[in-house]
């Protein structure tokens, strides 16, 4: 297997072209195997030094990299932005250049800011893994959902993709309407108005508000979490509301194809966007989606590392 | 030695019988010899993952536990209440089943909610070790405190052992009681009676609410904790009230036995519920307990590990 | 090369000889070599535990240490106050006695108190190694300074050395002069007489309040940082006043040699204390401070362990 692999930086996949990303698939399928071991571990990484860099807080995405990381035996270093420097009025850059002084090689980074690692990638010698910025990507997200598909469906090219939910807010949804574009899916949008605007119609999705027109012919419908802690307006009268109108419970799937695969990123909210009955019954593939996670992100560690020049 | 654990977990020593903690206790000295190398590792866990999952804070104990789990070159995985998922709403089985599907092996898991832990364990295919449900049981702990016992005297069966303080609140007391019944101790518990009520006596232990009828037979005096922290109603006037009536002095030494041996399960109150003098001097085995406590976790984790099927 | 380090303990370079911090520095050379190679690890620290005790938040030190100990390949526990035994009312020695109990070997302690660390280091048989004592010591910023001075300039013998800013409430300061004398420099601290006072005259150093006379001679110029966060008096009417009085800008290069380098232990406070342009500039050797810690902290942490007996 040739690499075509040159990238330091993992920041969008709205950058990869479609070679890059099945690349990283066919690598990360590689790593899938690693984690079903008795002795889960390689010395891929070895004295190697990851920095865990949060800035907004996140445990699921932050100890899905963590293992990531022990598994591929690298050394590594949580900072989280409360306790940082950046409390004493440093620059973001200026903690960035401190800590590559020490000599760590790679940068697993969330921040609120979009584009922000794309400013740090561009400054820094290190390796650059963006592990979700604001709403606009978080790119191992879109590939371990790319990744369970693949897995489920053999393919990606010419599927019918439902993303349900908080369009709007939603670097999930950024991230796997790029990502499954560049694959060839054909992208339905679907939501309330209030947080699906026909103006993502641009870039090449079709938009649904109608929940049983936006399911019915989806070989995968993702369903998206109602992020309370980001919608500080009124996008919607009430959960109840939400659940009833756009909520996926088991009366819903009759209206779906039998094969029709269940998605969801997490962590959910039972009952509001999906309830427990399809959270936990057989077309949920929820998590596997974790468990593909983790062979992912060792897959983009791996593969940045080997371009770190230093 | 032939293996009689079968368990994969390690919820309360209410479930063990007496042989389970023999061997758990046997398992431990072997163990304590390895911390006392000048290398103090065993690769007896590597390439497994460790989460310890702290819905409340405690550093002795994850210490203790993380310590264990090092020397055991486990990968371990730090998990916060305070920074969980639980936080956006998540419940805690879909929090354990999502780091499950990341292909961890043990959960060492403090909890508030007495039975947390048994909920967990029936519910996921890894072990778990309970490091401290609220009120209810803490087995590390007392298998720590038999050890120390048996180390010191020899054996357990025929003791005379009193247990004093806050026995109502107490995990460290229920726990002991449990083991200590088990093995053959006698147990005593005293303290004031708005902390240790007559109902004591329905499991098989002697209720006593004066001190030097508590301490004169006794073998072992174990004294716990005035736990500020939970004591949210008025159970004794002041702590120099209690320290007047209950604190162990050095004159209440002259009421028991030459060889009598001072637990603490720490950390210690000096001068409420046990004096300086005491805590520091030729009968105190408290450190000792807490070297113990490394080598009785290590063997509780191995053990556990080798009845994990996954 | 003879040892001559026979302490287990690195608590003030106030204590030390010349010749034990040219040993540390010396020894820091060799360190600085493992951190350039590919697999930047030595096994020199295997089966050892370090505990960073840290009451005293810190990023920047914790992390410079945390990789030096992984790099050596101890084992570590990172214990913070906000969520130690502390906030159970425990003491600090007793927190310590326990930790000792659980057979590690080295502590790495910041703390609020001056002398916090000498105590501490007179009650325990494990190496102590200061990481920063309220405004008193902070050795390991000294000795990276050192190291940073001596490779910069050949030798530290003779050098006219400025250290300028907040003198009074600086450990940092404190803990340079005292290494600066031993090993022969010439020291003069400048700044505002408010934060300089004339009594750092009978330690052996001059004083001076005017910037262009201060740094007129200097080899090597180390601005302080103005710590917001310590001066909760008014000390100076403004930020740009200072900036404007004591600001090391591009015109004040002018009146330096041209040989003459730039020092900062960081954090930096852009364009206060010091302008963008010149730590950013060809002087400023701030980057290579931070690299050099690491190497010099390596040394101290091998050093000091050779020398516990348990």
């Amino acid at each position: 297997m040739e690499t075509v692999w040159t990238r330091k930086d993992l920041l969008s996949l709205y950058d990869l072209s479609a070679d890059e990303i099945i690349f990283l698939l066919d690598t990360a399928e590689e790593f899938k195997k690693v984690s079903e071991r008795n002795v889960k571990k390689v010395p891929a990484l070895r004295g190697k030094t990851v920095v865990n860099f949060f800035v907004e807080p996140s445990t699921r995405t932050r100890v899905s990299f963590e293992l990531a990381e022990q598994r591929l035996s690298a050394d590594i270093i949580n900072v989280q932005a409360s306790t940082s420097s950046l409390k004493k009025g440093e620059t973001l850059l200026d903690t960035i250049k401190n800590l590559e002084a020490l000599q760590v090689d790679l940068f697993v980074m969330r921040h609120a800011s979009p584009g922000a690692q794309y400013f740090i990638a561009e400054n820094t010698k290190c390796g650059v893994v963006n592990a979700g910025d604001g709403a606009h990507s978080h790119p191992t997200q879109a590939l371990l959902d790319l990744f369970t598909i693949r897995e489920k469906k053999g393919h990606i090219d010419g599927l019918k993709v439902t993303i349900l939910g908080d369009i709007l807010h939603s670097r999930v949804a950024r991230s796997n309407i790029w990502g499954l574009l560049k694959l060839g899916a054909e992208v339905t949008v679907a939501g309330p108005p209030t947080l699906v605007p026909r103006e993502f119609e641009s870039i090449g999705v079709k938009v649904c508000h109608n929940l049983k027109d936006a399911v019915r012919d989806a070989d995968v419908v993702n369903v998206l979490r109602i992020q309370h802690e980001r919608l500080n307006a009124s996008f919607f009268p009430s959960d109840s509301e939400y659940a009833s109108f756009y909520g996926i419970k088991p009366g819903i799937l009759d209206y779906m194809k039998p094969d029709t695969i269940i998605m969801h990123p997490g962590p959910i909210n039972r009952d509001v966007e999906i309830s427990s009955a399809v959270a936990d019954g057989s077309r949920s593939v929820i998590l596997e989606q974790v468990t593909n996670g983790l062979a992912v992100r060792m897959a983009v560690l791996f593969l940045v590392a080997g371009c770190v020049k230093k």
